[in-house]
Formats: structure tokens, C-alpha cells, sequence
């Protein structure tokens, strides 16, 4: 009857019971006793956002990257889907594809990083899955909001003269994404470390959906995951338009403009690159003003970067020697 | 200005919009062209339950099974969920990652299997995502179903002395999986390939599921996927309570019974093994005519194996010899 020197690995339902129960508030996830999630109609506050984003180590994220970033990001960029809509998030669903060389310990510092997502954007783990995979680390994200207001931000709802407007700023997820590889230009350290920073952890822009959805100004959004330039043509081949936008406007970090100022070519990696979460929004001109009083009171930077146009040829962008480029399928990835 | 001999492999949007988009038939869904699904409240029948099961190749299913089998399975684990729960099959996201080898004929197959999963079950594809991975092909289906009569049937409402039920036949999927593998004991081919088929395409206890939350008749419910002994053992420990069964008692399949008559271990395996997506669940005495009526008007077996009891010490098994034994821990896996 001697102890074991150490006390052995956790099975799933071990590791579930100490790392996620926890994080399981929602009511209707029942602290994950049973196999599902109820969401009692009683308690939603409006129709329900369903958004699906997966992420692969070596893919989607760096494999060095810390537990606690990794779970953050996941939950980032389905947070992202959920702002470009207007809806306010309300739990999610979490598929956890482990490899053996994620341990217990990494599962801790991976909750970790649920952990303070959770206590930020105010919305919970409602149920999931954990399997174990000999390939790499696997996450799926089933992200719920609930919608209010004048509903859901489609894609498709563009309106020839609509300005184009886009938050944050773009092109922050290239460069960054290239810093951390370690193949990204000779900058500042600390305008280095800002793009890095934002390409590891992105700002959901939720508040800035929510009070777009709810004041009913936007006639179109979609959040920017695929590159500035292929998620505006996926607004203007929805809204079946066209569009144009000014390379001059679009707002760049001081990274990014000092990346373009060494080398000019860096300017259309910016904003086809994909990664920044920013969103992307169309809205008459009479909304100008409700616009930027919506920046100013949920703190989020605002920019108009061009217009719909009544031809439906893509995406043209006006570059700042005057030329004009088509830039319809830039961006587009093979996955 | 020579076409190319062959045309370009779709990438992710192209193969989504042909294969996928077609399923999406849910006016949520609004075929794909959106990120996002939208569930409207007032078109849900009643609360929503919420199920994620994932499975990865060479994990969870053999890695040489057609892709038209594959989508069916990965659906039907899902609906089992749903099933035992009592909720009528509303819609999926489907998270597809997707190893190198699985072309563009591969997801076209697959997406057939997914159709008819659709058809014979009365549910579509809400949304999802669609990446590359290097590892095995990994799917993760997050299933919604709707609740209509007394609600969810949960895993923690059994009460001393109730009947415990299992739909069905046990142990199939331990023993079809064996015979899949080559390593299974010599049956009679057509028993065999009974078994097999049913590990292959289990058959998700839809119909009796909603029948019997609709009769508000079942204390406790869950299905069998980690085995039959584990799955027991949710219901006693979530309903703080112990359960006897009669090992006699319990449903096999022809195969089942040849394999136990050849070598008495395989009892054990049926009972313990897993994959075999019945249900299991529990109610009153006074339920027994009710239940048997359910089963005949859902053409579904259902047999009484046991009882609930009063002291929370796991499930215990009666064998033929007469023998006691306490397996509460039998079946648990390590993912």
C-alpha cells in the first residue's frame, strides 16, 4: 500500500472536470455533467450568431506559441465573426484535437488563457470535445452571440454610393505574422513588438458591431480575416457591386507605414495579408456623423477607405502614384 | 491563350460553393454566403440543446473508409447525442480538416454522404470551416437539435429503484470494430458483417429519443458511445445513486451472442467496449407498458437490464454464474 512517487495522468474526464467544468457558468452547459449544452429560448436575448472557425498548429498559429496565447487567439477570431455581425457573444462550443505533447500542464495554462478571455468579452465555455490526434494541435471554436437591434450585419446589403469604412488598423496581421517568423523588415523594436503583438492577440472589435447593429446605420460588414482586399470583394460580390477604395486612406500602425516607407512593396502585402480582426462596414453618407460618434464612444478607430460602385468588377484600388488597380482576387488562399 | 489539359483544384471558397453550399439548405444558413449561421427565435420550435462530437482518422475511425461513410458516421455519433436528449435534429456546423490526400473527388463523396445523412434524418448544414492540415483528416460536428414536450432528458435524474432500458443491441460496436480490424473472432459471415455494418453506421435513436421526452416517461438519459458500463455509470454518479444490471439481461446481436459462446471473455468487451450508439435510460416501474409501446410505435428494441439503487457505488454487474462484480470504472479511456 505504498503511493506512487507521482500521481498518475488525468484521463479526459479527469482533465474536462478540473481545467474546463470550471469555466462553464452558462447555465445551460451544467457545469458539462451531460454530453450537451440547452440554450432555453426564455433566455436569449435575440436570435442567435453561429460562427464556426478552426485554427492547426503550424497552420494557423506558431507551434512555440504560449498555451494561454494560443487559447486566446481561438477565441479571438470567432469573437471577430461575432462583432462584424453585431452580435454579443454568449458561449461556445470548444473541439480540442490534442497531441501527446500537449500535458497537463499545457491544458492548465490553455484554460489559463480561456480563463481571462472568458472574464473579458463576458461569455463562457458551453461544451465541446477532446480527442487525442498524433498530428498537430486542432482547435475548433463554435462560437454563439445573440443579436439585438435591427439584427444581423450581412455581408450582402451594400448600397452603390455607400462609404467603406474599416476599424483599427490594417495590415498589422501580415507584417506581424512575418516578425514572428522572423522574415519581416528592420524596425523599431518597440513598433516591432506592437504588429507582433496584434497579429498574436487581435482585438475583436465587439463593442463597435454591437453598437453598429444597434443604431441599424451599417448595410453591410464582414470581419477582415481572409486580407483587407478579399473580405471587401466578399461585401461587393455579395452585394453584387463594385467598389472602390484609396490606398491612402487605409489606416496603417506605424510598423506598417514604416514597413511601407523602406520598401514600397509592402504596401499590398498590408492589405491583402490576412489575420488583422478588424471589421469591415458599409454605410450611407448620412451616417457619417452617427459613425464616428460610434468610434469615439466604444473607442475604436474608425476610417472611411472608399465607396461602393454600380459595376460589379470587384475591388479597385487607387494607389497613391494614381493609378488604379483590380484587385478582385487578391487575397484569396488555398485554405 | 492555350486552356490549360485540366482545370485548376478548387481552392476553399470554390469547393465550399459547389460541394457544401448545396447542403446548406436551412434559410439560416443563407446558403453559405454569409461567415455565419442565424438561428431566428421564432422559427425554434422549442430550447436549443447543443452537441459536439469530433473524430479523427486513425483514431476514431479506420483511415481506408470510404468518404460517403466517413460524413454519415461523424453526423450520426452527433444525432446519437441528440437522441438520447430528446431533440428533434435541427442543423450542423461542420468543422473539415483536411489532409492533402482528401482532393477534390474525396469531398465530393464525402458531401454525398452528408446528403443522405440529411435526407434519412431531416437536418442540414448550417455553416462551418474547411482548413488544411498536415496530420489526419479531423471533423468536428457541433449538432443543434430543438426540445419540444418536458424537456431535455438529462444524465441525472434517475431515482431509486427505476427501471434502467437500453434501445437496441450492445456491443456491436466493440465487435464490429474487432472484425474491421481483422482481429475479431470467426463468425459466420453474415453475422459478421452485421456487426461490422453496424460499427460502421451506427443508428441513432432519434425517434424514440423525442418519443420518450415527449411522454416525459424517462428520468435519465444518455447514449452509448464510450461503452455500455461507462455510460451507466454518467447516469449513477450524475444521479448519485448505484445500479444493478443483469448481465443476462442485456440485448446482443446474433454476432454478439456467437462471439460470447466461442470465448466468455467477450462478454465483458460487449459490455465495456464502445461505439454502439443506443440509448440508456431510466424510469419508473409504473413506466413499463408506456415504454414498451413507445418502442413498438418507433421500431425501436428497447430492453429492461436492471435497476437503480440506493447506494452511490458505481454500476454492478450480475453475470450467468451468479457472481457480483462492481464495474463502475470499466470503460473510461484515455480520449
Amino acid at each position: 500500500m505504498t503511493s506512487p512517487p507521482h500521481p498518475p495522468p488525468l484521463d479526459e474526464f479527469g482533465l474536462i472536470a478540473r481545467y474546463l467544468a470550471p469555466l462553464a457558468v452558462h447555465p445551460g452547459a451544467d457545469g458539462l455533467r451531460d454530453d450537451v449544452a440547452v440554450l432555453a429560448l426564455a433566455d436569449l436575448a435575440g436570435d442567435l450568431v453561429v460562427n464556426t472557425d478552426a485554427v492547426v498548429a503550424g497552420v494557423h498559429f506558431l507551434t512555440h506559441e504560449q498555451p494561454a496565447a494560443i487559447a486566446e487567439r481561438a477565441l479571438r477570431v470567432n469573437l471577430s465573426d461575432l462583432a462584424a455581425k453585431g452580435a454579443k457573444p454568449l458561449g461556445y462550443q470548444l473541439t480540442l484535437a490534442l497531441n501527446p505533447a500537449q500535458d497537463e500542464a499545457w491544458i492548465a495554462e490553455f484554460a489559463g488563457g480561456l480563463r481571462s478571455n472568458q472574464d473579458a468579452f463576458g461569455w463562457s465555455l458551453l461544451g465541446g470535445d477532446t480527442v487525442r490526434t498524433p498530428g498537430p494541435l486542432t482547435i475548433s471554436v463554435t462560437a454563439f452571440g445573440t443579436l439585438s437591434g435591427k439584427g444581423c450585419l450581412r455581408r450582402g446589403g451594400a448600397q452603390v454610393d455607400d462609404d467603406v469604412w474599416v476599424s483599427g488598423w490594417i495590415g498589422d496581421g501580415a507584417l506581424g505574422l512575418a516578425l514572428a517568423q522572423g522574415i519581416g523588415p528592420a524596425l523599431d523594436p518597440v513598433q516591432a513588438a506592437a504588429a507582433e503583438s496584434k497579429f498574436r492577440l487581435p482585438l475583436p472589435r465587439v463593442t463597435l458591431g454591437i453598437a453598429l447593429a444597434e443604431a441599424g446605420i451599417a448595410t453591410a460588414s464582414a470581419d477582415v480575416s481572409d486580407g483587407l482586399i478579399a473580405d471587401l470583394g466578399h461585401i461587393a460580390s455579395a452585394s453584387r457591386l463594385g467598389m472602390e477604395i484609396d490606398a491612402a486612406l487605409v489606416p496603417l500602425s506605424d510598423a506598417g507605414r514604416a514597413a511601407v516607407a523602406q520598401d514600397g512593396e509592402w504596401l499590398d502585402r498590408l492589405l491583402s495579408g490576412g489575420d488583422d480582426y478588424e471589421v469591415v462596414f458599409t454605410a450611407p453618407a448620412s451616417a457619417r456623423p452617427d459613425i464616428v460618434a460610434i468610434g469615439l464612444r466604444t473607442n475604436t478607430p474608425v476610417h472611411r477607405i472608399g465607396a461602393m460602385t454600380a459595376s460589379a468588377d470587384g475591388v479597385r484600388v487607387r494607389y497613391p502614384d494614381g493609378s488604379l488597380r483590380c484587385l478582385s482576387r487578391t487575397g484569396y488562399r488555398h485554405f
